[in-house]
């Protein structure tokens, strides 16, 4: 197939796993007879620096024209004096809401290889295997701002379209797993999370008997989540909730260096449509909520000979890291099992994404390490890391389904 | 000393474990030849249950009366419905507002003989000595909650002289400690963190040039509490963000039954007045804004040949666990040892609230352990341990200072 990718290496490390990840997707399309378009534009920091914008008009334009979007991090002490006017976190924010990626995935599968690089004791994790489903486009994040001389708020508030949405979106993927969710918030305390609960419940029942449903109050799921992760699935919860339990739940991989995320919508129209997961799912299953399965796709591609797309904004869960930056020491796997999670999301390509997720997974056994996971071993490089995951998916003869 | 402690048992496990506390104060009573007072009074599903408020007038009236309160937790499944009209959290809530206690301090020392029940790996463990100081008036716990048939909000705000207090509290402690203060915000995102943030700085700058200060964002800090929790003394941090990381935290500690927690304010009038921290602390330094440094104790308990007093909330940082509750196996110490903060800070007890830290220690030592820590060893029950607490309290016959 055809597809056009749009990259936003940002700031920091960015530049540098991205670079890695697109020579992977490369790699990628070459064995697979794909022909992938990259084309490169500025988000955070750097976009200030060039066009006084963390998320020019022109780099929000193409990404609503490519089939998915490749993204670095943004970030970084030039940028963080409190009272600057525009900050290069505004630039991502504006690019999840403006393309209304409003669940954003983060799976968590340990590997065996780098269970001792985790500070959660390795009897634990074996067998973990989760995904948290972050809101991503409304709470607190993008609710109304105040400042004074006395001080400042923030509003968080909650749809209940919002939030039904991002439920549904979780049950379909628990369905295609394990069928279990767990629901985060705080009812005790908040009123978003009451109404939150009582959505969750209501779509669950509903729509989904099938798949489980539990709540946990936010403070006992940061608990339970270290002291029992086998126990979860699939986890879905509001904004900021998610950004923090997701931090957290990469120590369960050894490195945050290693965790990709996925931010999905419902297509190109922003209306809801079918459930795009992924695309075995529209096939399988009947859509959630009665309507045509394919509005949300890319049409147009079918009549030019493409596979249908589902626009997708793919990016390591890692920040700008300054510190390490232009060293060509950064993790980049993070940022290539994003790119698996483009092939799998927006391109539909599964054999595809497995493959450089095996490739990953071979070249981690092979003790093929970045410094974050081998801090007094030989650590490899960005690039050695990359390569070697190249090389792989360039040796791996049969991809498994 | 005599001294007027309330005492509110609350739900669940909590009658069970305040039983147990309050049996060590007395030994500590008896012990030392002070005089405590212990009058129990409803708070919580029970108060729902026999008054219809979860925090009745008669027990704010008392807790104020009181030179401290200790209490066990609220909650349950029979009082969750979210559509009921007052919930149990309401009381705890509106008790730690009434009162004023603006400042939760969360010590988090693990002990050498329960590493093995933390899912963190012992050689992270070893060494780790932090305080949370959870800001408890403030923030979106506190501020305007709406519903509508479409969706619902909360408001966070922090007012400067809120952010201002809570922080002086963490940078006088932390002078007590070992002088680094780690401030937790989401400056990246929030108006109230950019706030928080500056407020923070300026504080530690001109009122603590002897403390170190570090920012860090909230979801980093979730991630570092894990792979490095010996960088941190004290973290300060506001009301939601310190409920999710105290939580997360317990787990360094073994079992979330371990910790104490004391909530401070300024002492009775409720203005803020001196450093309240410990009775070493008024008398070490000087006053921090330049007021008198007793008016804020009970000053006619010097008259009546008390020491002085200062308010404060002493609970374990658990929950009352309904699935457990009544059946005399829940872990004593996080309130046992709370019992040893109110010593401490309220009553000013240095020697007796070390020795029962001490007679804990040597209690886990022995490996007397509830169920929460020998899940599969031989547990002792509630009384059981509390008793062997008792058993070192009376035993130890010179308290190191
Ligand atoms: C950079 C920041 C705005 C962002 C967020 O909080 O969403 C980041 O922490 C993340 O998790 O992607
Ligand atoms: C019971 C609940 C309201 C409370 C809180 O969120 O403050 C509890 O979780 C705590 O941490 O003390």
């Amino acid at each position: 197939m055809r597809a056009d990718i749009a990259v936003l290496p940002g700031d920091g490390i960015g530049p540098e796993v991205t670079a890695a990840a697109v020579a992977v997707l490369q790699a990628v399309a070459h064995r697979f007879r794909h022909a992938f378009d990259f084309a490169p534009h500025d988000i955070g920091g750097i976009a200030i620096d060039r066009h006084g914008d963390p998320l020019p008009p022109s780099t929000l334009a193409a990404c609503r024209r490519a089939d998915a979007v490749l993204l670095g991090a943004v970030g970084g002490p030039q940028w963080s004096d409190p009272n600057a006017r525009v900050r290069p976190e505004q630039g991502l924010l504006a690019l999840r809401k403006g393309l209304g990626l409003y669940a954003n995935l983060r799976p968590v599968r340990p590997h065996p290889a780098t269970l001792g690089a985790a500070p959660i004791k390795a009897h634990l994790l074996s067998g973990v295997d989760l995904v948290v489903v972050r809101e991503l486009t409304g709470g607190i994040y993008f609710g109304e701002k105040t400042r004074s001389a006395d001080g400042a708020s923030d509003l968080c508030s909650y749809s209940v379209a919002e939030i039904e949405r991002v439920v549904r979106r979780a049950c379909v993927l628990a369905r295609l797993r394990r069928g279990h969710v767990t629901s985060v918030d705080k009812a005790n305390v908040l009123e978003t999370s009451r109404l939150w609960r009582e959505v969750a419940a209501r779509i669950a029942r509903d729509e989904f008997p099938d798949v489980t449903l539990e709540h946990q109050l936010v403070d006992s799921m940061a608990m339970h989540l270290l002291s029992k992760p086998r126990a979860y699935d699939v986890i879905v919860t509001e904004n900021m909730f998610g950004d923090i339990l997701t931090d957290e739940a990469s120590m369960l991989a050894g490195s945050m260096g290693l965790l990709p995320s996925a931010s999905l919508g419902d297509g190109r129209s922003g209306a809801p449509t079918h459930c795009p997961i992924d695309s075995a799912c529209a096939a399988e299953r009947p859509a959630m909520d009665g309507r045509a399965g394919v509005s949300a796709s890319r049409e147009s591609d079918a009549r030019d000979g493409r596979r249908q797309t589902t626009m997708g904004l793919y990016e390591p869960i890692h920040g700008s890291a300054p510190d390490i930056a232009g060293r060509g020491i950064a993790n980049p796997v993070g940022a290539i099992l994003s790119g698996a999670l483009l092939l799998r999301h927006s391109l539909g390509l599964e054999a595809e994404a497995a493959c450089v997720e095996q490739a990953v997974a071979a070249t981690l056994e092979a003790g093929v390490f970045s410094a974050d996971l081998a801090p007094n071993g030989r650590a490899a490089g960005t690039g050695e890391v990359a390569d070697a995951v190249i090389e792989r998916i360039t040796a791996i003869s049969r991809v498994p389904e």
